[in-house]
C-alpha cells in the first residue's frame, strides 16, 4: 500500500497559519510525524485561503526537504503552482491530479511528461463526480488512453473514483468498490488506484474513524493499492496493516503490527 | 447480513460444562444475549467431549427454544444427532454441515429436503481443505449441482470456503475472500455464502478481534451474506454494520450504530 500522508494542507487551520507566518518546525514536525507513522508519500497543498499559492507552495516543499527524503504529491488546482514545486522536488513526484476533462489532461500530462512524474487521475468531469461505477469506469477508460497518447507508463498513474461524504451519498460506496476492482483491469501493468480516504467521512462526527478504517479494508479487498490518509489515525493504521496482511505483502507473526512500524 | 451467533458450542469449556450438569440458565443466557447483540440464527453444537451428543443436542434445543424464537443452525459431524434436532426445532433450522463428498452429500441433502432446512456446504472433501480459489470453486461447484439434483433452492444452500488460521495458512485470506466472489456467480439464485470467523485468528492472541473485524469488512466487500461469528464482540459487530452501510442495506445517520443495535 502506498500512504500518502495528507495532514499538510492549507484547509486544516492550524496548517494554513504555519503557511501564513512561515512557521517552518510545525509543517517539520507534521511531515516527520507522518514519516514515522507510514506515510512513504507526503501531499502537498497550500488550501484554499493562500494568497500566494505558487509561493507558498515552494516553501513548503523546501521546508518539508530539509527534514525528509520520500516524495511528495504536489497538489493543486493550479498547473503552474504545481509546476513550480516539480521544478525544487528532489525525488520523483506524483502531481495531484488531473480530472478525466481533455484539455486538463493536456496540461497535467504534458508537465507529469517533462518531470517524469507520477500523476492521479480523477474519474470526475466537468459535469461533476458520477453517480455509479459505469461513468467512473468510462473516465477511467478516457484517462488510460489519454495517459498511454503521452507517453507515460501506466504503472504511474493512480486511477481515483473520488469518494463522497457517506452521510449524503450513500449509494457510492459500493461503486466506488466496484470500480477499484474495474480500474485494475482498464491495463496492464494495471494502474494504481487511490482515493483520499477523508472525505467519506465528513461530518460523521464520533464514528469517523470506524467509517474510515472500515470501507479501507472493504476498498483494500478490492485491490486499492494506494491511499491518501492520516497516517497517524492509529486505529486506522492497524486496520490497513492488518488488511494487508491478507493480501499476503507481509509475513504474520504475533507482532506483526509492530513488525510493520518498525520497517 | 445472516449473523449466526456461535457461542453455544461444546468445545467452549462454560458451554461443556453446561451441557453436562443441564445447567438451562447458562445456556439460555447466551442464547438471549447472542440475540439481543445481532444474532439472527443460533449455532448449536454440542462439541467434542459430549458423551450422549444425540441427548445433548435434543437437550439444548429444547433449552434454547425455551427462551428465544430464531432459526437453529444445527452443527455436528453426524447426521443423526442433526436429525434428532431437526424433529423438534419449531423454526426453520440450517443443517451445519455437509462436505463436498458425494456421499456425505447423499446423507445430508436428503435430510435438508425431508425436513426443508437450509444447510451449509463447506468446500472441503476427504481430501481437506483446498489451498486455492480454483480448488474452492470446484467443490463449491459439485456441491450447488448436487443441491440442484435434490431439488433444493440455491438461495438455501449457504457455500463456506474454510477459513484456515492466519497464522498457518496466511496465503489463504485471498483466496477465501476471490472464492466467495466467485461463489454467488455460480447459480441463480445466487447462492448464500458464509464462514466460520474465529477460526481465522486463532493463536492470534491479542490482535485477534482486531483481525476478525478487518477480514470481515473485506470479506462483506466481497459478497458474503452471512457469518458464524461472536455477537458479543461489540468491535466486531460496529465493523459488520459499517460495512454493511456501505452495501447500501440500511440507510445512514449519526446514530447508525443504536439504530441497527435497536431494530
Amino acid at each position: 500500500m502506498i500512504i500518502i500522508g495528507e495532514l499538510i494542507n492549507g484547509m486544516y487551520k492550524d496548517v494554513d497559519r504555519a503557511i501564513t507566518n512561515k512557521e517552518a518546525d510545525i509543517i517539520q514536525h507534521l511531515a516527520l510525524e507522518q514519516v514515522k507513522e507510514g506515510a512513504v508519500v507526503l501531499d502537498v497543498n497550500t488550501g484554499p485561503y493562500s494568497k500566494n499559492p505558487g509561493d507558498d507552495m515552494k516553501w513548503l516543499v523546501e521546508t518539508i526537504q530539509m527534514v525528509v527524503d520520500v516524495p511528495l504529491a504536489l497538489d493543486s488546482a493550479k498547473a503552474d503552482v504545481i509546476e513550480g514545486g516539480l521544478k525544487i522536488a528532489k525525488k520523483r513526484a506524483i502531481i495531484n491530479s488531473t480530472s478525466a476533462d481533455p484539455e486538463k489532461m493536456d496540461v497535467i500530462f504534458e508537465l507529469t511528461k517533462r518531470y517524469n512524474t507520477q500523476v492521479i487521475g480523477l474519474t470526475m468531469d466537468k459535469s461533476g463526480v458520477p453517480n455509479n461505477k459505469g461513468k467512473r469506469v468510462e473516465l477511467a477508460a478516457a484517462i488510460v488512453a489519454k495517459a498511454i497518447e503521452y507517453g507515460i507508463n501506466t504503472e504511474d498513474l493512480y486511477l481515483d473514483p473520488v469518494l463522497l461524504p457517506l452521510n449524503v451519498a450513500q449509494a457510492q460506496g459500493l461503486e466506488v468498490l466496484e470500480s477499484i476492482r474495474e480500474f485494475r483491469l482498464l491495463c496492464d501493468p494495471a494502474p494504481q488506484t487511490t482515493f483520499g480516504l477523508s472525505n467519506l467521512s465528513q461530518g460523521t462526527h464520533e464514528v469517523r474513524s470506524l467509517v474510515n478504517r472500515t470501507f479501507l479494508a472493504m476498498a483494500i479487498a478490492n485491490g486499492l493499492t494506494s491511499v491518501i490518509l492520516d497516517p497517524l489515525d492509529k486505529k486506522l493504521m492497524d486496520a490497513l496493516i492488518t488488511a494487508e496482511l491478507f493480501l499476503n505483502k507481509q509475513i504474520y507473526c504475533d507482532s506483526f503490527l509492530d513488525a510493520y512500524r518498525k520497517k
